[in-house]
């Protein structure tokens, strides 16, 4: 079962926290520290211009990226919790 | 008794709950988990520019969609509840 | 008494209860269930863009519409109570 | 004494009570129906577009303008009280 | 010492309140009256336009002109209080 | 140790209050009179437009600036406090 | 391990306290003085304009940057903390 995101958005799988706990990156909050990494698993053609055109997104399939805390939302697919996001929300890519 | 969405609208037939179950893609809430998921049974033309013309949807009458928990508003047509909602309210499509 | 209606706005004419009750479209409301269709009975020339041009309206005088429950303002007309909205209030049309 | 508004303003001189009372077309409100309507008696000379243009009002002085109840500001002009609103605000022209 | 308004802003000296009590043009406000009419003493070059152009001023020095009760900020120039305001938050002019 | 101010930014060193006194040009506010004019000390090289371009700012080096009295953010250069802020913050230029 | 800033983002690293108390460049707050300024160590290849081109950045790696104290967000990269943020939050650079 696959999701074609629309647009600008990204499907979004999150690190593992123990993937992340050796010298990995990590958005870090007062509150506590949670996993804000993970790889795109699938991805919109782009984002809509406001005079109707297209522009491809900068991050691809297998991208790992960094994002908010808060970004996207979260979605079930085949039993799995993924995230769909915006382009707007990675931060980063890491390479 | 047909609707024919203005602009940038589709009408949206959620899917059943049960239909969900087994392997389906749901959007989750901490609350409760609540069907997120439909088929497309109307669209409008696209979306007015700002320069005044028109950009064709990404979503056809047919597709299977996710969308946000609160997106769109329902609409009685004959008896069933239906959703109007716009292309932007789409966050992806089931393939 | 005529009214003609400035830019992209329609003046509607809500339906009857009655007519709706008998597998009609209605929009539904947690609260309550109240008429949300309605007839165009006068239209503006077109919605103007920023660039001052201007586009012409997607609906036409005599086509039935879904609203939402708080679109527009009312307008009482030699006694009859009408509603003043504009295109971007309509969800679609009933054909 | 006369003004002149300014760009997109209109200068509109309220209806009296009494003589919106036999046939008029009056704006309803819940609280209590108040006079909407009036007759324009002076006109900028058009909305100052992004691009620094000018496009012309669609109304005109003499027009007599339906308008939302909390459009405006009041304008004591020689002991009468006039409002100063702008074209934006002017729902339709009563023909 | 002179002012020279940035862009779309004017210096205004507003009227004193003796002569707008005879035939004079006032804002109203339910709370009390105060004057709201001056005279522009200073005037910009124009508004920046969003392509970076700039569209020169409808109103110009000497002009007496209407605005709200809020418009502007009070400069103190040579111990006489002034308005600084933009040429958007003038109504219109007195001819 | 200098600073360059990036695109619309100008940095600013507030006039002295005994400087002011004089005849001098000062905004008032219903709490308490604050110095609100200063020297320009170092400017960006301009505002960047939305189509990417870049406009070159109305002020320049040297010229004595009206600001609002909660304009711009305090910085401390060498041990001295000046003020950053926006061409935009800038009310007019004393000549 | 590298990250590449999407966009107009920037990472930065902040200076340290110490090297900033002997007449260096500090935005104080009337809380308590905290370091704002910073080197930046990773760069966007620029800002996406409205009509899908790209805007290069005025700032690159290595620049000594100025920024507000609420700027960007925390990220951890091998065990140090960085800063996320906008060209846009970038008020000036250190020269």
């Amino acid at each position: 079962m696959a999701i074609r995101p629309l647009h600008d958005r990204v499907l979004v799988r999150r690190a593992e926290e123990e993937e992340k706990s050796a010298g990995g990156i990590i958005l870090t909050d007062s509150a506590k520290e949670k996993p804000m990494q993970g790889t795109i698993i699938a991805a919109g053609h782009g984002k809509i211009l406001t005079d109707g055109g297209i522009r491809a997104l900068d991050v691809k399939v297998g991208d790992k990226v960094l994002f908010g805390k808060y970004a996207g939302n979260e979605v079930k697919v085949d039993g799995e919790e993924l995230l769909m996001m915006r382009e707007e929300d990675i931060m980063g890519v890491i390479e």
